[in-house]
């Protein structure tokens, strides 16, 4: 964030170079850590503009454009596609609480129907403990069921590896992503696709050595590398994870403009 | 909601006249109720315009302009100020949770500074339950302490009697809302100014009632008629409340499309 809280369209273009070179394979962008939900639809659509105009490589681009509100999702997701992204992370409308699985589902149906691009590719965000709302495996699978050729996958946040090994053996068309590095080899041994975790922006190039070891068939050199990266992971834990990362990037980078948070987000105050 | 989702307009005025003329003092539009999260910013701020527009006096409305996003709180505020409302009804950010009383003041210095305008009236809404997010009494003395011409009321959805007695006690200058009808005898005796909600869509005539009778120092009548106001919302808790609210409408106006709802929330399904 620039010093008037704006999204830093150049410091956000750079690290996500920076993140491409470390080894990452795409870039979740608009997520959780990327304080998506406290941008407005016009700020998170210029910004994703931003960075294609700046030369990251819209397929490496996963942008989150889920909203609380339909008529913003559909926008973002519109624009998106359109803007040429291989696919689109969606939260859930992250408002109501106790909503049906009815309710949700007729939320990603109008917003597959509305959006109407064949080019469309849906990634499922659930992250519970922050939305509030999540996709239960039977919503998962009705979602699959009804738009095979649009549901493309999940990133799941839960932290709950029972739910991603269950999910991976039954919707194996799903790509399916552990939202946290720390269960990375498990999910690819599960079938899974891999991960897509916040604090990979600080342990991606340990992350891309665990994947890159288990695809060569090297799996005991992977599960070595796994447990180095799960110890990197569990160190950052534990603290307020969205200002905690960006204290270590402005660390790494030392540039102070990373400890600029958007409230409500605080600013790290740790040495 | 029209067929195709979209806010009809000319039903949320006539709808608004009907509660005026039933009695309510002023509308807390753009509330939980209202959908108001399920809108853009856009349409949110084109459906307050169009109410205007149709005549709904603009003193009696207190429309909702809080937003995940600080830039459409900021820009929602600031329209709502322009139209000439009295004041604003705003949520916490509602997307991260465990956010620090610093984050929301932050947030909320942030809202009034940027809005900057000295007819900025804030009543803070607190409604734990669905935005996973609340105003802590203490948060609460410290906005008021910070900006005593602005921060002006409260609008308290916790269900907690002794919450909302405390606030009203220790906080006098502030303008206290029960966010039930349940409470609100109660409140008007711990000096707060009565009740915002959603249920007073059909309860209006004998809150009002409950309101006058103790008003004019009759005591003993209000409190009779305040078991009787209890007694319609007990009935109608318990049941999904927004659904429940607008079958009850398509039922008392004969017409149907009370019965759209935007997703994430189903349309009724009881008789």
């Amino acid at each position: 964030m620039t010093a008037d809280l704006a999204v830093d369209d150049d410091a956000f273009a750079a690290h996500c170079r920076r993140l491409l070179a470390e080894g990452c394979h795409g870039l979740g962008v608009f997520g959780t850590t990327g304080e998506a939900n406290s941008l407005s639809a016009d700020e998170r659509a210029a910004a994703l503009e931003a960075l294609v105009e700046r030369g990251v490589p819209v397929d490496a681009l996963l942008p989150g454009t889920g909203a609380s509100a339909l008529t913003d999702a559909v926008r973002l997701t519109r624009e998106a596609v359109a803007l040429g992204v291989d696919g689109v992370l969606v939260l859930p409308p992250f408002y109501y609480k106790d909503v049906s699985d009815d309710g949700l589902f007729a939320f990603f149906a109008e917003l597959i129907e509305r959006v109407g691009d064949p080019r469309l590719r849906l990634y499922l965000y659930h992250y519970p403990r922050l939305a509030g709302v999540g996709f239960s495996e039977a919503l998962l699978a009705r979602l699959l069921d009804a738009y095979p050729a649009v549901v493309a996958g999940t990133k799941d946040s839960s932290n709950d590896a029972a739910r991603i090994e269950r999910i991976c053996r039954a919707l194996p068309q799903l790509a399916v992503f552990a939202g946290t590095e720390s269960l990375l080899l498990d999910t690819l041994r599960w079938g899974g696709a891999g991960c897509i975790s916040a604090t990979c922006n600080v342990t991606a190039p340990l992350a891309r050595e665990v994947h890159d070891l288990e695809q060569a068939g090297r799996g005991e050199e992977a599960a070595a590398a796994q447990e180095r990266l799960a110890a990197r992971r569990a160190a950052i834990e534990g603290r307020p994870l969205v200002p905690a990362l960006k204290a270590m990037m402005a660390e790494r980078t030392g540039d102070p403009a990373w400890l600029t948070l958007r409230p409500p987000l605080d600013r790290p105050s740790y040495e």
